[in-house]
């Protein structure tokens, strides 16, 4: 791993999107790469950016869409359509929108269809909670885990977040419905690790708490099982339905390449009805709860999700965004 | 277990509601308690009606307040406060006023404060679910769950549920943001079965998979671990800070008597902005495709939540609602 400064970051990945992107949307599209690693979102950041340059290269992305198209629309609720365009730059629009609405009505919904890969779920959420506001986002993905009840991958890990505004900095969930990523069951495959629980599938179809054979057979299930297949159906329909978008089903399976999600952006306006000191005040009585409970020895005590984020934050832009030295050299070579 | 005809149960259960309600109040009441276990939701129908007299008893519940009041609001979004009043009815007078609220402005949110137990989050998204609408509600709760990384009590479990209009019949998820229930850990130790997964403590603070041990120590952990645990930490957060109503904190621990929760209801009107019969038919199509998946062969194949609810509830319409021999000598025993 090496550490990249935020700046230079942003201009190197800048100098590769310009093949794709007009100037200001290219340094926006960098930021997002670059804020989501500089936010500890390693996953989401810019380890993704050899993937969407490729994507746009073939297609899979339209570089030439940056905004979405307003479908229809009732009072606070709209339907839009991203035709297959650049996600980040797009589910920003979306949050933006939203957040504006909400100024407005109260509370608004907006549902996107036919969006790319949104990268990080959070970074909307977290929009609208430093805006003051309350945020619930979610996409639906491709169909990336097994149903509970089937050894075959047919619903999608559907990133959903929750965001709330707060003084000290907003809180915010970013959570996809699966226990793990493939890449931290690899890491922990590696490592001779085993899981305590059984997430996933052998190769031979039983359920297994050995990560290795779980990246070997493909066959990950929900986050608690049955609890987490039923969420991951229902976000997939709220989603497809409000916005008359592609199902996970539709979208299919990740070897067909990941194209046309459809998003949810709901965000609600506290600030309009509620005293937000008051709100605060009992957000940090909570926090404060649960940051004094005796940790159980394995963990670093209790936080709320979000709380670390400003610490996160700010260290990397003192020490520098911690990137692995495979993906500072593909972002330096992309922009040659 | 017995079967008992659906309006026996009611008139039954609202001789005893009437001690408490108004006729029309105790009666509407009696069917919610009814509805619930019709529709086979056991775990929170019948078998707490002898719970909620005596919370309306003990003044936990004050049945004197069966409508909320509005006490601020901004275009689709209201705060609404109980005090302290019936839990169910409150809340089925706040799934009609959001259903109201976005028929005129496509998406509605109202927050609601110091309810008692709405007994099942289900009831609520189903209301928006078949009004053409969908739903999210949730609300928090006593601190009945340890949060990740603490061995004490310090969430709650928090349902949410999310419901879609259907055709066929509403979809509509009801969980809890635990794993199992402590009924449900009972019944098996019971049994002598152990969990496939360490979804709480045994009684030296270690994590187990002995549903005994779980029982014994009252101390379980959220579903999927920190993921549960951060989806519930959020939960209590948005639902109190949108109504300025009590945190799970302030709740507090389950000896302590569950009073007062922050409940939130998000209707969405899609029909407003979308063709109805496309969604329909990408929801029928994600249907057919779950339910034609090879089943495991431990269990019943794949279904979307809430998919069985018409035949469950005809089942029971027709052979009765089935409940324990105790919990109906003790509901006839209050109507006496």
């Amino acid at each position: 791993m090496i550490n990249v400064r935020y700046e230079e970051a942003v201009k190197a990945m800048e100098r590769g999107l310009l093949r794709y992107l007009p100037e200001e949307k290219a340094r926006r599209f960098a930021e997002i790469f670059a804020g989501n690693s500089r936010d500890g979102v390693h996953s989401h950041g810019m380890n993704r950016y050899p993937r969407y340059l490729s994507d746009m290269e073939s297609g899979l992305c339209d570089p030439n869409v940056t905004e979405a198209e307003r479908v229809s629309g009732v009072g606070a609720l709209e339907v839009w359509d991203a035709h297959f365009g650049v996600g980040p730059l797009i589910a920003e629009q979306m949050a933006s929108r939203a957040i504006e609405l909400a100024r407005e009505h109260g509370v608004a919904c907006i549902a996107l269809r036919n969006n790319s890969h949104w990268l990080r779920a959070g970074r909307y959420g977290l929009m609208m909670a430093d805006a003051g506001m309350a945020g619930i986002c979610f996409t639906n993905t491709c169909m990336n885990l097994t149903a509970y009840g089937a050894k075959q991958n047919s619903v999608g890990n559907n990133p959903v977040t929750l965001a709330i505004p707060r003084k000290k900095g907003s809180l915010v969930l970013d959570m996809a419905v699966s226990q793990y990523a493939y890449g931290k069951l690899e890491i922990m495959a590696q490592q001779g690790k085993k899981l305590d629980s059984p997430v996933g599938y052998d190769t031979h179809g039983e359920l297994t708490c050995d990560p290795a054979e779980i990246v070997k057979s493909g066959l990950m299930l929900p986050m608690a099982q049955w609890k987490g297949s039923a969420l991951s159906i229902m976000l997939d329909l709220m989603a497809s339905t409000l916005s008359l978008g592609r199902t996970a089903l539709q979208i299919g399976t990740p070897a067909e390449g990941e194209k046309g999600m459809s998003q949810t952006f709901i965000c609600i306006n506290p600030a309009a009805v509620i005293d937000m000191d008051k709100a605060d005040a009992q957000i940090e009585e909570t926090l404060a709860f649960l940051n004094g409970l005796t940790a159980d020895g394995k963990s670093a005590g209790v936080h709320a999700p979000g709380e670390n984020l400003a610490s996160v934050r700010e260290r990397s832009m003192r020490e520098g965004i911690p990137v692995t030295e495979e993906t500072w050299a593909k972002i330096l070579k992309a922009g040659e």
